[in-house]
């Protein structure tokens, strides 16, 4: 690729190319550093209506530790009870069964839907709210190169990419208006959401070569960066020029999507529906905010044409899609007078075959894997692999980690990504099959089996059973430990720490910790746990002290304290001079109470550090007890942490649990820090040198 | 007053003088409305930090009747235990006891601070959200005059008042800067509240002489207004006008007040704490947001002096009052590096003697109370004041209700000024006296008679307590009903209607309707009943028909259902032709379960109304019993309603309870809003003259 004109040149840490929910996400988290960052998207605007729209429990705890989740849960519809709908013995439709649609007590928060434009607009506000990080729209990436001799050295820049500016038409996708006649016979104009399903052809190449042979070319730029991420979606430029591929298949069921303002007499809109008609196919209601439902509706063979095993997209309009589910759904009747937007797609379940390139280039979401959209999993699971990604390539910038913790992203997510593939295979099937029509019926399917596979998929649709394996950040012995060669994951069996989990039975050691109640000891207030783990990078211990006013608790205790407290402390040792003690590893306290007991500045100083002109910090140390107003969190009966003896846990900065131990182990948690934390020599203050 | 130049005209619904939380809170209430209003502020800008910062239960509940709740939830400090301290037996400061701040179950919220600029800020993002009021700053209301004769006419616009637009300077109150050395020696510049607090005078005049005496004068309107209420504090210009004045005393007590950044060993600084010295005064702890905490510090009469009863300001520096605060907290040490804000105030005690000109003019706040900040419920009660007004007001703008309804603030609120300068009468000298040395130390104040008055306080500072007398609109039977001639508020006897209290024991006809959670029939989302009663200027009448498997509730239920859907019905008749049916009185209805034995479309029409083309109503209907996630509401129990009988209950816009009865008497119901709304003869639509 020749280019005819000088163009500018710029130096950033990270290059994101993709605005969609990962690239968001990934900005989102780097505003919280002082890191150089660069974001583009080949999109002219951002989204404003359709698109993925349901966030598991886990993204709405992502999101409120980036302190927007209220904003999402009060905007969302709640999903609160899913129907299930089948022919009875009669052949008629009738409710087979009421299930709770998120597992009672999982999350504090539950699966809601909102659609991707105003989860876009969190992201937006929020990322500017925290750095001038701005997304650059109308810009393409079009040129790309690696500097393999480059790779060793973290502080250089072995990747090059050309951006180019789009006109405001290119970088605006064909959009057409279709006209629906309304219930009362008005025209309504419809957003024709085909332009972004995966019917439709990627248009990045178009849009490559309509530039160049443009003369009237728009500016260029040329990157150097230390990192670039692909979050450029299922067509992904960033995949292409690694020569990364997806692995899968298409399935043969395509599916119409509607999002409406229902007319309607079937009794459950407002419900998560599943409806497997005799003979007519699925329906899906999933019921949204501002008065809209969405349907995905099964579309039969004959309502669209192949062309070599993808469907013709001609044939599928709104109109068509609506009769789909009048057949679905009878004898109850549906219309609409308002459509919010449309779209039909058909499935296809693919994995890439890799998540980066020497831990240089990395891929995330709609790159990486492409699914069935009705599980409401796509969109969360891109956000969730930019969240794993994202702290990571900013403790490596900023030098406070080996570079070797990078290449757990690729076996932390791909193994996600694989699971969700295979999530999503065993869900569509049963969704999309027929019913049974008589137990001698062997290719239908059964609405106990349904039931039972719907009620365990949403284990997995929370985003809370995620647990990721054995690594120098997850000190677990399990069979991946046990089996892998992978010692740039795992670190040498002498630079990876032990866990004791007998010591807190209900925190799983990979997965994120659990959230209960507890109430800060200065004034008494109640916090859920996961409240204190805003996400801004810390790492954090939290200390089950136990009852403090047992004298051995106390004392080992005070044990750590002091350990903590010492000049050469590895505390001390991981964080920069000049930064206050807790910035990268807080260490938080949760004693069993009773708060009235003890009194906060008796505790050993480490455990509610003084800074300077601001005073003591009143917000380190919590008690488990009952509160006057919210009740009673129970966190060490819940963590299965014994009050007699108590735990330590260290939690990564998103909020995953990385060892268990005893409260007073500090060479436990400084072996298990020491594994992958960077103590640069020449920033080491005097005061460790004397100590030495 | 002579105007030499030619000056604007306008003709405004309601003009609003003063911009503080109480004329905000008003302009708020009217964004939610179609009614031309204006609101202007002699000050050239909102207030930054310092001022009033505490929010009752109440306040919050209102706020989030509005939408904002959360943001002042979310940002404010929560106070959760009050620690009282005094002398022990040796002499020795010490934690004499501990008790809930906000009474437990009182309110959904509990008592927070958070300064007044926020609350502010919160104000003017909502009125712009709903409408294009803006506050007019550095505008003054320089003449008034009052048309008697139109009076009666309430199309007519008997109040004419001139304003002038001030110059910058003009409308920047005198702002000086102290500097304070702090504890490590640096120097550090401090906002002086002092030009906003009581012992400075008020500068209206000054400035309007200021205008009058400058040539260069600046832009000047007269403005025709229907209704104007005076939001202008405790030095109100309105109250001027009217010839108005403020009743009461000054006390001998000086206060002073410090928000800073406390460096102290004292063990309860982030709790709010009562603390009486032996010899030295009080301090009342109030900790707030950012790490701030605000002391309310007694002044040794050494440590100002007096003229004339009015405590001499120039001898008050932040240094005096912090060593006041260190004496009284000895032996604990206190320091600060960092001080948001002070100033200093004398209490004096002062309602005014009206709080309305013939319906016409209003005023509201401080204009028409003056007391002692610590109990943190001069904003509250302030922004209440108008939110009892807004809707009134509001309403017979629109021409849906009869004017006398007006007559219904100055007793309303009146009532709760004088029951407020009681509680801060008893307060203000329980929390200024010395505690007592021994049992025969009878001036003291003794620490158990402080706790119970605290506890007893704690109910009305909430705010919860608010319970207005018998009037056309809160038709119970009480003493103010029984020996009251005044037929404007109470209605002659054949306009009133009766409650039947008895059906629903727990609710209180004249208080706020406390709330439970309860879940919506059609998607089994809990919601808090107050959530529900949003504040958009709508009557409700929620029915609470009990079990709907009884077949006597059913028919009941249906037979309401049948008078609610004839089309003479009230709800017909007091809806404006071509408005949705629910947009003045909306049906509510909470069923006691379970809502599975029973389908939404198959319950009368009137009780989920629909809508053309937005289909069918699915958020009128609700019921009684526990939910997946959030637990078990028990409103029939907390309500005190009978599962087997129910009740129907009318709430005003402002959420307060006017009437409690049968399920069914349609004829109560009927006859309680014909007691004070309209029906525009001229407006009502055809099929209601075909009927009657």
């Amino acid at each position: 690729m020749t280019h005819t004109i000088a163009a500018k040149e710029d130096h950033v840490d990270v290059l994101i190319v993709g605005a969609g929910p990962a690239g968001l996400m990934l900005a989102n988290w780097l505003s919280r550093f002082d890191i150089k960052t660069r974001i583009v998207d080949k999109r002219g605007s951002k989204i404003f209506n359709g698109q993925a729209d349901g966030l598991q429990c886990r993204t709405l705890e992502i999101f409120d530790s980036f302190d927007f989740g209220h904003r999402a849960w009060r905007e969302a519809n709640h999903m609160v009870e899913i129907c299930l709908w089948n022919p009875d013995d009669n052949g008629q439709l009738s409710r087979y069964d009421r299930i709770p649609d998120t597992i009672p007590g999982i999350s504090r928060f539950q699966q809601v839907v909102l659609h991707q434009g105003r989860i876009e607009r969190f992201f937006l506000d929020s990322i500017k709210e925290h750095s001038d990080i701005a997304v650059e729209r109308g810009v393409l990436p079009i040129a790309f190169d690696f500097d393999e001799a480059k790779v060793g050295d973290f502080e250089d820049y072995p990747i090059s990419v050309t951006l180019r500016t789009l006109s405001g038409e290119e970088s605006t996708p064909e959009q057409r208006q279709q006209h629906q006649k309304s219930a009362d016979g008005q025209q309504t104009a419809i957003a024709d959401g085909l332009f972004r399903s995966n019917l439709v052809a990627d248009n990045t190449e178009d849009l490559i070569k309509s530039i160049e042979a443009t003369s009237n070319a728009n500016q260029e730029e040329h990157i150097k960066a230390k990192f670039m991420v692909g979050c450029d979606g299922a067509h992904s430029w960033v995949r292409q020029q690694c020569g990364f591929s997806l692995e899968g298949d298409s399935t043969d069921y395509v599916w119409g999507v509607l999002d409406i303002v229902p007319i309607t007499d079937f009794p459950d809109i407002r419900h998560r529906c599943a409806i497997h008609s005799a003979n007519a196919g699925s329906v899906m209601v999933i019921p949204r905010e501002n008065k809209l439902v969405r349907l995905y509706i099964q579309l039969q063979a004959t309502e669209y044409q192949k062309k070599g095993g993808k469907a013709d997209r001609s044939w599928i309009t709104p109109k068509i899609i609506l009769q789909s589910a009048q057949r679905i759904l009878h004898p109850y009747k549906l219309d609409y007078a308002y459509c919010d937007w449309w779209t039909a797609y058909q499935i296809g379940q693919r994995v890439g075959n890799h998540f980066s390139l020497r831990d240089r280039v990395f891929l995330a979401g709609d790159a990486v894997h492409t699914h069935s959209p009705k599980a409401g999993q796509g969109m969360n699971v891109s956000m969730q692999d930019t969240y794993n990604l994202g702290w990571k390539l900013a403790h490596v910038v900023k030098g406070l980690s080996d570079p070797t913790i990078l290449s757990t992203y690729e076996s932390e997510r791909r193994d996600i990504a694989q699971k969700l593939i295979a999530f999503d295979h065993r869900f569509s099937r049963l969704f999309s099959g027929r019913p049974t029509k008589d137990i001698m019926d062997e290719e239908g399917v059964n609405m106990e089996e349904f039931k039972k596979a719907f009620e365990k998929g949403n284990e997995f649709a929370s985003g809370i059973a995620v647990n990721y394996d054995a690594s120098v950040l997850v000190a677990k012995e399990d069979e991946t430990a046990a089996q892998s060669n992978d010692n740039d994951i795992l670190g040498t069996q002498e630079r990876r720490a032990i866990s004791k989990p007998q010591l807190a039975t209900k925190i799983d050691i990979g997965k994120r910790i659990p959230s209960f109640k507890v109430l800060n000891h200065a004034d008494a207030r109640p916090w859920h746990l996961q409240e204190l783990l805003k996400s801004n990078g810390r790492w954090r211990m939290i200390v089950f002290p136990g009852r403090l006013t047992d004298i051995q608790n106390m004392q080992r205790y005070k044990s750590l304290g002091k350990s903590l407290g010492a000049p050469d402390s590895f505390l001390r040792r991981f964080t920069p001079p000049g930064k206050p003690i807790d910035s990268v590893i807080e260490v938080l306290t949760v004693h069993s109470g009773p708060r009235t007991s003890i009194e906060l500045l008796n505790l050993p100083e480490p455990f509610h550090p003084h800074h300077g002109d601001m005073g003591w910090d009143y917000w380190k140390v919590y008690s488990d007890e009952e509160s006057y107003h919210e009740g009673h969190g129970q966190a060490y009966a819940n963590y299965g942490i014994d009050p007699s003896r108590g735990a330590s846990v260290i939690i990564r900065p998103d909020q995953y649990v990385s060892w268990v131990g005893e409260v007073d182990d500090y060479g436990q948690m400084a072996h298990f820090f020491a594994g992958f934390m960077k103590e640069k020599e020449d920033d080491k203050p005097e005061i460790r040198k004397s100590v030495q």
